[in-house]
């Protein structure tokens, strides 16, 4: 079931997007061009480093981290950095701290959210239970911070630390809007910019930090991964309306039979007569569903999100935290670096679509 | 069910010791005696800094921290801090990042141990299941290291994210000796080592390098940390097959009914004829009790650690490594910190009988 993880059988970062559109494709193989052979130091660091005398705790953290994600945290602090003509070598070990932070964060949603599938492999608590997701997302938070004292930076350390608390106040904000629809769009956009956005934010900050930049272009690389991050999300919940199957490694719907209140439905919700809301409160609230599955009621949610323009209004907040994103980068010089990270934000939003 | 909590209605440490032995009280009170008034600015900190806008965060961090603890890994630190003759304040903030610690482990403890009851209260779990005390305990940790990193020392920051990698390492490999009577007495050591005595040997080292000592003084409060830690899992495990309900807040038998392999049944089943071995595989690896509550089968336990010595042993085991505990003060000077700290290695073991 498990096999051992080295450097060089972890998937490129572009392996697993056969199906994502060519510009998708195209802004992430340009990242990835430009951060040159970084990430290949990076995955060997984090490969090293998940190393340890209990056999379970590189196994778990291999699955994941073999799990063909994209790489896409520390592939922005790799970016920023590059933005800011950073020439020297911490970057690889603080990008290596970002993705065991964030995988430390996957290991505990999964067992939250108790999720069985994540980018169509397995999840890690559905191999090997609960008890030792949550204890190996422990180790990964303590080797991330780890990586950062060895680092050696305090500002760096204060910008990952607050990151990783706002991350958990925005994930148990989550849990507390879920099934409650009456979860107004501004409590989405915090939990988003909590549980998302915070560390992309937080990672192209420490881009900026880490090449010693002015204060302003701290600001505006982390206003870039903020924005971005929201962006990223709002695109992540409007696919689970729209995406095949294929595409996401997820089935559509999840969110809707889980009772989670992303904006899609927050926006139909906003504009339900009386019967429409009737149906949310029966399937959010108390996801007594119709058919076993849920499939006519999930249905029947698409035909009002139609009906209300919900997916469009949703694809239109994206583009307007999109757009954000790209303003903040205006205080660089254009550039091959700036060109890369602004196809990043496009990539973003049109992978919804 | 939740009130809210300031530094005024959390328990002084000794509130809740009434039925405990009075040298074990009067070694705690030396403790309070000698960091005078320290931990109330360690629990006002610890109250401030559980904050959070999400409401959840502070009722369920409040829980956990007016839960009565004994608050002994902060104590032990500015104890620490006081035999080395520390003037300043940073171990005031170090010492709560250490309480947050310790409590974030203890959140996801009760998740993975899956428990109802800690110190004769509901567990967190148990009042508000195991999700938000998975994101809570993150929630703290991030707290830890936030309290840390506005320290600013690099050297305690080591000291710190180490122990609390060994300290999952320890949980991990714990989970994995559950239910294999086969575990060595060396690998139980490693897993208290890592799980219990870490947290104390960083705590107690981190005394001395707030104060600036030499190295040999850091070695020498980490080993006493390291040793102390040990005997009081000891004591702690023996105490599972020996303590009245009332003094410890939990059911005897617990361990031997979650089929948790401690010293006491190790030392037992190392002893073990074939008849015997079959009952221990039959109890602690199968979980198959003879009645319902395994009370009968507990009898039988509790029948043959006293054939084969097992509780005599541990206990023996236990003063070995509190004498340790106590040679390694050696280097300092005596006086009334030492005595104190001799005395809370004398409580840790009595505690047992």
């Amino acid at each position: 079931m498990v096999t051992a993880v080295n450097a060089s059988n972890i998937p490129a970062p572009g392996a697993d997007r056969g199906t994502a559109p060519s510009s998708g494709k195209a802004a992430l193989d340009a990242l990835l061009d430009l951060v040159g052979g970084d990430l290949v130091r990076v995955n060997q660091t984090i490969v090293d480093r998940m190393h340890s005398p209990v056999a379970l705790i590189p196994q778990m953290a291999g699955h994941l981290v073999a799990a063909g994600g994209k790489r896409l945290r520390p592939l922005l602090m790799l970016g920023a950095a590059k933005l800011c003509a950073y020439e020297g070598d911490r970057h690889v070990r603080l990008a290596a701290s970002i993705e065991f932070m964030h995988t430390a964060t996957l290991l505990h949603d999964d067992v939250v959210d108790e999720s069985n599938k994540r980018r169509g492999r397995d999840t890690a608590n559905a191999l090997w239970g609960n008890k030792p997701s949550v204890l190996v997302g422990d180790f990964l938070f303590s080797r991330s911070f780890e990586l950062m004292v060895e680092d050696g930076s305090l500002e760096v350390m204060a910008i990952l630390s607050r990151a990783s608390g706002v991350i958990a106040e925005g994930e148990i904000h989550q849990l507390l809007t879920a099934n409650d629809i009456s979860t107004t769009e501004q409590a989405y956009l915090e939990v988003v910019g909590a549980k998302t956005a915070a560390l992309f934010a937080a990672s192209t900050r420490v881009g900026a930090v880490v090449a010693d930049r002015p204060e302003a272009e701290k600001d505006a690389l982390e206003a870039y991964g903020r924005n971005l991050g929201v962006a990223f999300q709002i695109a992540d919940d409007f696919l689970d309306y729209s995406a095949r199957e294929a595409d996401l490694g997820k089935a559509i719907g999840d969110d809707f039979r889980d009772g989670k209140l992303t904006l899609p439905v927050i926006h139909a919700i906003a504009r339900a007569d009386e019967t429409e809301r009737a149906f949310w409160v029966r399937c959010l609230e108390e996801q007594a569903f119709s058919d076993e599955d849920g499939e006519a009621d999930l249905a029947q949610a698409m035909d009002l999100l139609l009906k209300h323009g919900s997916l469009a209004a949703t694809v239109r907040r994206a583009h307007e935290y999109a757009e954000a994103a790209r303003r903040a980068l205006d205080v660089f010089p254009d550039g091959d670096a700036k060109d890369v990270l602004v196809g990043i934000v496009d990539f973003s939003v049109e992978r919804a679509y």
